[in-house]
């Protein structure tokens, strides 16, 4: 019994809540709220600028070089634009221009030089924005290297996980697949934990149960790989019909970890099945067949299908 | 009664001070001085300029620019700043500024050309700089990179460590929470180890007993984790009072380590607490609740928060 | 009979193709086929860069460098080579290559002046392109780096593997060697897996079998490691013959790991010996000798080699 | 006795050498000599120029920069150094010199523009040297990074292994420190292997025998570790006296390894004590004592003092 009180808490509380919920979003974070005052709580600037999609990015790093030049068009402009020689034009929109002009010439350290800077205080302050435009690509490097570098599994989940027959009884299955075609996973993990409310003394708590599954590890991954819980008298699944999965909210959360091989990092991903995509009474179809060389093919379109059968 | 033999020595040594001090810092450093030659030990400059806070960093990068850029006008003065051509005014005050600001626009790789080098000895001074500005810069990008994308776990601990009923008997407890909002934790583990003041053979000595935990590692750590040591016949802490703690001047020693999802890289953190940190009789009250859309919210506020209890 | 079945999946399937062929390739990928639509695979473009041969990413960066000038030169070039003052000669073979050669300096950022935007139009060209410019050297660096630093393990395995006699009876054997002179590793692992297929109520499936090796680990790596799996009773490979091992079409399949000690990181690799690559009744030359100063030394020359021998 | 076994080959074969010789050299490499055809071993350029001491990288650079600049001074030079306008003086010495000038403000990026290509071979050739400028310098950013970044364990050595009084009988022991004052390392474990000739059937053989640790994993590290092997009945050193460790050419191999804490990586070290620096009979000094302020210090001067004993 200690061996199953061991995984109850697991940080997510035992209370439920009047509303369903699941605790794993499909891109896998948590679904959890927190309250917090700010000096608790903390966000890594790096961690979202090196997550956030490139949409967002590429804005972001275009809103940050407009600030920056027009910070430094403005320090130009109103210490006089006479520091500056070369500026065609002599209207006060030539000169804004031209200082922004400058600006761009002197943060990117192109500096052509057809306008310069002539007075102490113009050379002063391109001296600062070269290398405060140099440290930015610095910095640029830095999070495009982050960006890029940062390992990913993306496996590819099947829709519904489903509940076999297998050998004499039945089991837990789902399918999962890399989509990456570039790269390879070696020593692949895989494990599983049943949340499920249970009934203690007329309470209904939420308790997280592990679940055994027939192989844990594989030393190759070479695309797909069905993972398999078979439900024997030691499953928390053991005598649990399709009602009793709904009515105890059951959630199949999964924590996959493996070795890529390409960046020799272990990288790992999260995922969840609530009850509601656990078909009760199905087979996955094979994704293997032969093509017209008879070489040994795999369809990843199968991925998620499966035919009713019963029991 | 070897198990317990084989963490005594840990390092810390046995001697006891006559200063009573803590063996591991509030910033997670330990607490211990060093006598040594200057020629044992070592510093690493990147250790500390990737480590150092984020406003030495800064005046560092200042200074460095200002050191190298000084030493460089220098060089272009007194070779003779004739070499430099385009320089505006004809006293040596403006001499020695142009030279500085010929000296930052080499630099920086910016070059904007009214100021150039003509003589071969300001050509090859220049020549130098600008391959040492650029070196400095990949010196920069590496540091920048090193600052931001080293891995922490910010992780906020509760104020105090308490001893609470539990079960028939007592535990040792203390509550963690991830203060980061945007990363997460997969496989969080806790080590304590207890080091206290034993009596052998009428000598004081200090030895290091680890603490059994009922839960030693969590798959998902969403936000918190009561880690909690039971206090059994086994435990080192059976039936030691309050007083019988202070006495043996006992520190709860913490090692905690996970893996970063974000960058898939493992990551730890030590902290202690001491006696004078451990509430004898409390229980923590919990951080779950719910939101007005009836969704469980886990409170950061609450981390610390206890109610006194009697045994 | 739990643990055989253990491996039998492993995500190459139990199918067994009309045509033979390895299941690993000599370049250490598995060779299967996949078929998918495009919304369910996808490829990492950072991979593939930092995979591909020097001569492809060398070629990949000229293209680049010429697509994006080539892209500027004609917008410079259509909003009016007027907007940039200095291009010597009046033709518009001459304002074409005049653009183009401002366009490469302000990519490069290198921005010599001796051409240089005059209108708003070309001066905003310009300010995008050197941004364009930097950020793209940015992501050189990075993938530069990326390429560089990407662990790996570079061994040399012999030609063949080999069935030796072995103590009392037989046993499988291959050598591996370091082909870096420059890099040490530690603690290297092996496991090798037999794949072979198996008559089961009159089909033949294919099988995985993990081999149990003699020496599973080493702690040390110096230069060579033989490499030895005794066949006993409890070897899948127990009674069979030369002929049942081409007739179950045999595949070892090999996965090594080890701790890189200049990088300090993980390293794998993959490799396999179909039955055709396994000499059976052989015995490899030693690559220990002695050099005139009385050293021990090891040929790598000799890792191939060995000498048949009867059972 | 197949645990012996197991150890007994570890790739640095049995064959022993006329000419005794330790098998790991005091800089952690392995002291073995390769024979290979040129085609077999190969060597990591990235490996070189990370692992290469400082003075030697700065020659490199400084090397790598004039060659390139030399090349593209030539390639000016003989093209026309018409081709470039504003270079000074009139004689081939000045336009040799104004091209090399050139070539150092092109590579670098800082483009000045008082010299500045007006041909179009010139120009060509001034795209050229500015991109491969550029990847050059992103290719210095890369290599400073790898070499500052590189983690490394800095530890400290006792001059001298002892074979000390230990309880009842006597323990194999050497004492290691952290040299780094800024670093902390988490998990240090440590494995120790005996080398030493051995009588089969009259011939000498090299094995390889694990020796037993007392504690073989230390949470905390703080300063220093007494590594400890008590010699009881299981111990290869069982009975050996201090002329039979010098007969069988005994050699203690060390692994260490454990987890820096500032840059979340796993680092690890190698070592190794012949016979001839292992002090039999001997006790170790403390290294703990006590500041004036009453506090605990470690004096790192005494790590390699002991005073002899008898048994």
């Amino acid at each position: 019994m200690k061996s199953k009180k061991e995984e109850s808490e697991l940080g997510f509380g035992t209370k439920t809540s009047s509303q369903r919920s699941r605790l794993i979003n499909k891109d896998s974070s948590f679904n959890i709220d927190r309250i917090e005052q700010s000096r608790l709580g903390s966000v890594s600037i790096y961690h979202s600028l090196v997550t956030m999609t490139w949409w967002k990015f590429t804005l972001f790093v275009i809103v940050y070089f407009f600030v920056i030049n027009i910070l430094f068009t403005c320090l130009y402009y109103f210490t006089g634009p006479e520091g500056l020689k070369g500026i065609e034009g002599t209207t006060e929109y030539d000169k804004f221009f031209g200082s922004f002009f400058f600006s761009t010439q002197t943060f990117s350290t192109v500096g052509f030089g057809s306008i310069s800077p002539s007075s102490h205080t113009a050379s002063s302050i391109a001296a600062l924005e070269s290398m405060i435009g140099v440290l930015g690509y610095a910095l640029a490097t830095g999070l495009l290297y982050g960006r890029f570098s940062r390992p990913k599994v993306r496996l590819l989940f099947s829709d519904h996980a489903i509940i076999a027959p297998f050998k004499d009884g039945k089991a837990f299955q789902f399918r999962i697949a890399n989509k990456m075609r570039n790269s390879q996973i070696s020593d692949m993990e895989c494990r599983v934990t049943l949340a499920k409310l249970e009934n203690e003394n007329g309470v209904m708590i939420r308790r997280f149960r592990p679940l055994e599954l027939e192989l844990k590890k594989i030393v190759f991954f070479p695309m797909t790989w069905t993972i398999n819980h078979p439900i024997d008298e030691n499953s928390p699944l053991w005598g649990m019909t399709e009602k009793d999965l709904m009515e105890s909210d059951a959630e199949f959360m999964i924590l996959l970890n493996g070795f890529d091989d390409t960046f020799s990092q272990t990288v790992n991903t999260r995922y969840s099945y609530t009850y509601e995509e656990v078909i009760y009474g199905a087979k996955f179809i094979s994704v293997f067949g032969q093509n017209k060389n008879g070489q040994v093919v795999q369809d990843l379109n199968k991925i998620s299908q499966f035919e009713k059968v019963a029991f």
